[in-house]
């Protein structure tokens, strides 16, 4: 590929070998996978014992792995900025600061998503031009892949935040699924321009003078059938997107489960829309740094594909792309 | 059953014949249906010939039908307002005027939803107490019905209105579906009473000192599962939230129809939650009589169910029992 021949240093992507429900053992497997099948060097971030203990289980042939210590882990119950402020010594704060002193290219954690995003807030800082930083996730549809922002960074946003929501995921779409122009949606309750919150109202009026290629309201039902590349809304009503697909593909696959299990018909492709949710991580876009935060549940093949993904949007410069 | 003995007259449901994808052919059908099976008149409305011609082939044995006459249509793309304003002699403005002069109890339409909304809360007027009608849905879960609110009637909510959903869609659980003290839930982005937007943070106070049994935040993962018997949130998310059901229910039913096809093990309970949401209709509820207004799909069977709501809802005094 053209993009390797241009990458000379081996990129280095931090893991956060402690966060995640199956932390550590299977994020260090899959970290130490995706370090032996590409040109990544990984460094695995968390208790040195603990860490070295699962590493010792590993095929480490070919792989550059590295320990970076941390004493201390952060607990999804505990409140985000007070703990990354009170535990400076823990796996989401050092990794982090290993992207802030440009020791690695990207942080990748299964952390509390709360704690993950504050510490790259008051660590790494925004992005000039970006007003809000914002989380973003993938999901395949029928037509493609979605990127969907923000999902949980903003609760209350203004049109202006939506805006640049936009404009970091053309920004992202562009350069990591080579879409030329994405086609930008804005989530609404009705396709009509004057269909909308008031939130949704007004941010129609910027998308359409925006210069992106703005498409037009997406309705809920048009979300998962890939009717635009980016689908921008406000972190609440996000955030309750991405929960209840993932709530109601439990639900299905519960209840298609024996279907699933009998049927030679049901296949791979239809097993990983059931799952879609749980693909890939969440993006943290708008901040000075590669920034992914994997689902709790990730296993080693999740965490692969984080690594790999944070190694491309290093490659692809995202964060250096994004603000001014 | 008690409740019939205390029901001296027969009860007369307004159904508007021209509403829906499959008008007047299937909502003729299912009318008639309704009316056979139960102690039930139904008065359909819309035009005189076109109903006719319908009901001559329908079998009337012991079925109470009427017709009444109302020459125009709305159609689902006319702006609601201004149609019910100029329209005067259209499907939905005569049906719910039958309720406005007592001679229907209730009214049903498949109707556009801005439409029937609009005629409702010009015509027949809010109850007092409350400051804005909902929209409800209420979709099937494991652990029992679930009454979501409001999915589309009030895109910008305040916090006093997402209360009154609550009041309301607790008279409506207890009384349409027999649950003595229904656990009332508030969508939001988190369990903990401090996430949330500031809607839903300050809508959460209201409700923990509503004297209502208020069970806390419910996330869009646990909506599906029926962690609460009412969930209440603004029109836009939940307009957005049902919407988003049904194209992933879509989508997974289009995967899964192989499956399903094939699988004897794929039952009816199977099949109907993938449709979860085209079953029954939405409740308008707030206004003063019983308004149901059925999905746009709907064929025989679904528009027989919506009529038999419609006359418990009668029965059960649902829109005499909201509001002061």
């Amino acid at each position: 590929m053209g993009r390797k021949a241009k990458q000379i240093d081996t990129i280095r992507i931090a893991v956060d070998a402690m966060g995640g429900d199956y932390a550590p053992h299977e994020v260090v497997r899959g970290a130490v996978e995706a370090a032996r099948e590409r040109d990544i060097e990984v460094v695995l971030v968390g208790q040195q014992e603990t860490v070295q203990k699962e590493l010792s289980q590993c095929n480490l042939a070919g792989a550059k792995v590295g320990i970076c210590q941390a004493e201390e882990t952060v607990g999804s119950d505990e409140d985000p900025v007070r703990a990354i402020r009170q535990k400076q010594n823990s796996s989401i704060t050092v990794g982090i600061n290993l992207v802030k002193v440009g020791q690695a290219s990207a942080f990748v954690s299964g952390g509390s998503t709360g704690a993950v995003a504050a510490a790259a807030l008051l660590m790494l800082g925004r992005k000039k031009g970006i007003s809000r930083p914002a989380l973003g996730v993938v999901f395949d549809s029928p037509s493609g892949p979605v990127l969907l922002l923000d999902v949980g960074a903003n609760a209350d946003c203004k049109p202006k935040y939506l805006l640049q929501f936009a404009q970091m995921g053309s920004i992202y779409m562009s350069k990591i699924h080579s879409i030329a122009s994405p086609r930008i949606g804005l989530l609404s309750n009705g396709e009509e321009e004057t269909k909308g919150n008031k939130l949704a109202r007004a941010t129609h009026q910027l998308l359409a003078k925006s210069g992106l290629n703005f498409t037009g309201n997406v309705e809920g039902q048009e979300l998962p059938k890939g009717s635009a590349d980016v689908v921008v809304t406000d972190g609440f009503t996000g955030n309750v997107v991405i929960k209840l697909s993932e709530g109601l593909g439990q639900v299905f696959a519960e209840l298609s489960k024996q279907a699933v299990d009998n049927n030679p018909h049901f296949g791979e492709a239809e097993k990983r829309i059931l799952n879609y949710t749980a693909l890939g991580g969440a993006l943290l876009l708008g901040v000075k740094g590669n920034v992914i935060i994997t689902h709790g549940k990730s296993d080693a093949g999740a965490i692969k594909q984080a690594v790999r993904l944070a190694a491309q949007m290093v490659e692809q410069r995202v964060a250096e792309a994004i603000g001014t």
